[in-house]
């Protein structure tokens, strides 16, 4: 049952990463909480580095540095 | 005064199918809770199916099987 | 697959409103978008009064109008 | 410590406004709350029109009122 | 129109201070992109520090440090 | 500089089962994406199992079947 939404930059993740991304905290859920893999769902969303910000800048800024 | 966010797999959903989405969900918080629909907002994410993962799979993996 | 996340402020929906908002939206997803309700996920999220605010005052402001 | 997440329709905002947003959110985090810029986290979704409703109607719809 | 979701740990916000920070993002999103208050939602969810995670380390191991 | 939003049912995670669930979380980032723990935020929301529902039921009445 458990819900896991993963928010990462949109800098090249590969199809095969996010498959390890949602195979491994899946896993993580089942060691920890016992939880049931069929009904665990995991979204990845990849954000654009001009729309996330840290200490005031976006990453497009922060990377130039 | 709803927020309502309804996430789908980016797999083809229609303007008019948002529409009532959008339409049916306003009218179901007014019919139970009496919400006022000019202040009820929804928003409908459509998620890649490499990003969204049941079971540890990715779904564009389990529309393969 | 959808996941529907429902957020109202905490104003005292029961038991049986919350489960015919679960069984709304799932309804209407099966409906609209043909999707298996085994695997629709809801969640409602009830926000306080002092947390929730619209035009840049809290409804808890908004209420004593 | 602070995440804030933005979100707004996908009409036009440009990387200088998503900018002063940013900054501007992580300053009102800093002066009201205290809480370090540099842990400040500000994500901005760009939502299409088709995809957010008030009222009932998309906001596709509402423009064309 | 725009919805902002602002999260921070549960450490003692007061009811002005959130005030303030309703009342600090909708007019930031009113002078930068011209958004109506009217329609703008703001949402603060206060997080148990045991509930969130820098670090690899719950905010509640951090503040021992 | 990843967020990632663990959303489980209120039914007891212990403190130590939440903190090993932000360590497994931002170690995974670390070893796929190579991202930095300092900058990895994870947040755990626990739901109340009236207000999580699947198959068009609550949680509630899901587990005393």
């Amino acid at each position: 049952m458990p819900f896991v939404n993963i928010r990462i930059t949109n800098e090249g993740a590969t199809t095969e990463q996010k498959q390890r991304l949602i195979q491994g905290v899946t896993d993580l859920l089942a060691d920890v909480l016992g939880k049931n893999p069929k009904t665990t769902f995991v979204i990845i969303d990849e954000v654009d580095t001009d729309n996330w910000g840290i200490g005031g800048e976006s990453v497009t800024e922060l990377r130039k540095k």
